[in-house]
């Protein structure tokens, strides 16, 4: 080994990825989680919280295109935003690339949002100044139930739910009853759902499951982040109409901004939407519904 | 850790990867490479040569599938094939599925084929029984070298090009002239290509650049493999004809084959042929001209 | 990295071993914990419990040999003998070198000394079958607790006091009281009593602190055993007597038994008795005194 | 695992420890190594000379004062000292301790000088500034090549012998010989002499055979260092006198010295100078002689 410092991060009982260390950017705690900067040799500046990879300098926008713009291009013209999480504030930055006229976000650990904006300053690129934006420290879950037939798109970027963190209870059946309730009429939703390498298909099947008991429309796509070292699962849902694309609905509607994304176009979402057989066949058998009285934790070591 | 016993693979400079290991298969060393059968919590049993990851139980049909049904049926009616690599006999066994008159397998090391056929019984499924199958124990390049004209399909299914590994020489400009001139007038090819993760698209890039200068149609290609933790590059390349798929085409050719396959269908194909855009960006800057005194390794510790 | 099979082992938050296996030889789990016997490159065939380095086979002698040898020559004429633990029978060994009438050995742990006896059979050899043995299954406390003024001496072997593991209550005061009661009028016991790396040199010092609590004459000690990768401690303690060491003395008892020795002599006996500056300076400090109601953890991960 | 930052270091092809990383420090290299001040969970700030480990803030005060101290008391009034190595300035503060009337310190490396001033200035405590102290950067045996007949101690405080590294010349039979050239009268040396966990017992006993070789008086000895996570061996020569201990001399010799002394006394002394039955039986035996055409290098990643 040519590199002796490195950064170890156990991502399920089987699986332990090492990533070569070479600068602690930042450390600290909030009351809810560990809260780590850390530059690697693959790549760069890494948010971790509890351990666990978030996001980074060098794919980070494969995350967030892939998080953002499909449900903002296939809700016609979205103008109340939300988004439930996204810390970092490239989710933020993302949207608003859209002609959106209120974005809130509801994060719960102003703490991430304080060491994002000074540690990692290019990822919300300024967004949080924006006066479209109205942040909110709290719950999201407490927030959205809050809400009535308000945002026309409402974004889930959390972290995994693991047992002893913050997010668990906003993957259940009753947290997407909520969020339904809060969304417009013709209002979509997405959310991050999970590795979908193999062992852990079976949490990124149980969110899809658990979808659709609550929305008519549910489509399930993946994601390539390298730095997530597994095909990453995300989950389309619509409240009343089926989500479908055109292709020239989607030249008019990228136009505006395509010169600001690095990862996302036609060609993207058409092979993020096209599932293989495999993950097909896994969704149609089904998961396991996921209820507030019996979460689905992912792996915590 | 509730595991203690790991397998360490070093992918790269920067980044290691630990597998739980619940059983050693098989250990030995063949003259060209150490050779390990290693049952792990994740993948199952899985192949390793030189310490690096080959295939595993859980999920080399997404890669052999991955490898081998889009030129078998993007080459229309293909009845000689060539084979170079390919030991654990999964690739033959998937050329196999189809209508094919003869397949010649050139491998290096007789040993991995030995080892595979005892202690992976199933990845070969007997294909080597098969009365089409001709088994050389050779170096491909030198056999190749000496073929004109003759294979419809040429499938590269080696290790990485590694500066003291037997493969390096198979990814050269020389060697794709070779590759050309065995294949027949609307010939195909090829190659798996190495980890898109974003450190090492260099390398992906740098091998469609390379078949670029050699053939007219050159289709690279990305197909998720969870055991390698990274968005896996292939590239076909067709020595006269454009391939393109059609529909109709398309499922008259699987219609024979669909029931055995549990990653490939259209989906699959669309996907792993649409490219994201930071992908196509590097690939139409270009990478550099591999050659027999310029070759490139991949990675080794 | 040359090898690729490693058995990691988190012996404290802050560090790690790796050793590097060569075979899984047993793999199992007894009520009480989890029992491997692995051969790594460094030590041969090694006993882990619950993950943790028990014994190796290249130096188990150094170990057992120090547990055992300066009680049974410093105490004269022992001749009943009580081994608390012990499970891979290699104290017991030791101990019927000395012309002893009877050693009782009590262990918890049934599985342990199956699987000592058919995989390690060297290490116990022969031992069980010795007609002046009689090996209890059952808690060493509870059997302590029975006995009154019967042994001569008493040989305290047992793992670690984890917090989930079957030994933290017997390391503590009043545990060592009950030892003293079985002991007779000049009895002595002996304990495995930690490492005394620097940062671990709290429980070290604990342990003998707790023994002065009980015992007039208390004697702390290091050996020097590679496998444990740390200087580590042992006590050893007299109900009435002060131990002292004579050379003639000595002469006359190690005669009989020196050819069976590989570690133990004279001057291993005095190194071992000499502590070097810090660590008197830390025992006359002083430590925790171990009770019942506050008993003392080791690392558990 | 609770911490995630770990520095790695490969010890042997066997073995491997991982210590938890607090902070880096610094970072650099030289013209001969790499050089990294870690601030580690278990020891505090520690010095890493091309990964390995050398000195740690915890235990740094074992090593040097059994490096030093006994050879200084052993040879009566040194009064001219050379330190051949001993970057980090501990072994001439350990020097300057004694009514010494000149140190000379040869040490290669610059930088290793520069970097402990400045990040482990407790170490060296101003010893360079002593007007008592000439510093030499320069090969330390082209230096006592040219010297004879002159010092009264000289101490070999050098890394280990790798095969890239800057020391393998400085361990040979050649390399004694200058020692003992440079040595007065009733001279006597020092060295650092590897590793005693059983595996490694070859180099260290290689060490004393080849010393045996030049010098009619030897004493292997041992010292506890908890960071070197084994036993480690030193071996004391001397031109022309037995070196023995009187106790009435020792005290007299340690008295005014005696409060600056964590780790050494009278029983340390015994302690380290005792060797365990098994390692005189390796020194018995002997090893091999190590030459300049022939050099021993010790475990190199």
């Amino acid at each position: 080994m040519k590199n002796s410092k490195w950064y170890i991060e156990q991502t399920s009982p089987d699986e332990v990825l090492l990533h070569s260390l070479k600068e602690i950017v930042y450390e600290g705690s909030s009351p809810y989680q560990r809260i780590e900067v850390i530059r690697t040799g693959n790549f760069g500046k890494c948010l971790f919280l509890d351990g666990k990879m978030q996001s980074t300098e060098a794919d980070e926008f494969i995350y967030h295109e892939a998080l953002v713009h499909p449900v903002m291009i296939l809700r016609e013209n979205p103008e109340r935003i939300l988004i439930a999480g996204g810390g970092e504030g490239a989710t933020l930055r993302e949207v608003l690339k859209h002609p959106v006229k209120e974005v809130v976000m509801v994060d719960l650990d102003d703490e991430v949002i304080k060491v994002a904006k000074e540690y990692l300053p290019e990822w919300s690129d300024n967004a949080f100044e924006d006066p479209r934006v109205r942040l909110i420290i709290d719950d999201a879950r407490a927030y959205i139930k809050s809400v009535k037939n308000y945002f026309d798109v409402i974004i889930i970027d959390l972290p995994e739910p693991a047992e002893d963190g913050p997010a668990f209870m906003l993957y259940t059946k009753e947290f997407y009853e909520m969020v339904k309730a809060a969304l417009t009429e013709n209002g979509m939703m997405v959310t991050q759902a999970a590795s979908t390498s193999l062992i852990n298909l079976k949490v990124f099947v149980s969110i899809v499951s658990t979808l659709k008991e609550v929305f008519p429309y549910v489509k399930p796509y993946l994601a390539y982040v390298p730095s997530f070292y597994s095909p990453w699962g995300l989950a389309l849902a619509s409240k009343s109409i089926d989500p479908q694309i055109d292709r020239e609905y989607f030249d008019k509607k990228i136009e505006p901004i395509k010169k600001t994304l690095k990862f996302y176009d036609i060609e993207a979402h058409m092979a993020m939407f096209s599932l293989p057989k495999h993950i097909k066949t896994a969704i149609n058998k089904g998961g396991v519904i996921i209820r507030d009285d019996a979460p689905l934790y992912f792996y915590q070591d």
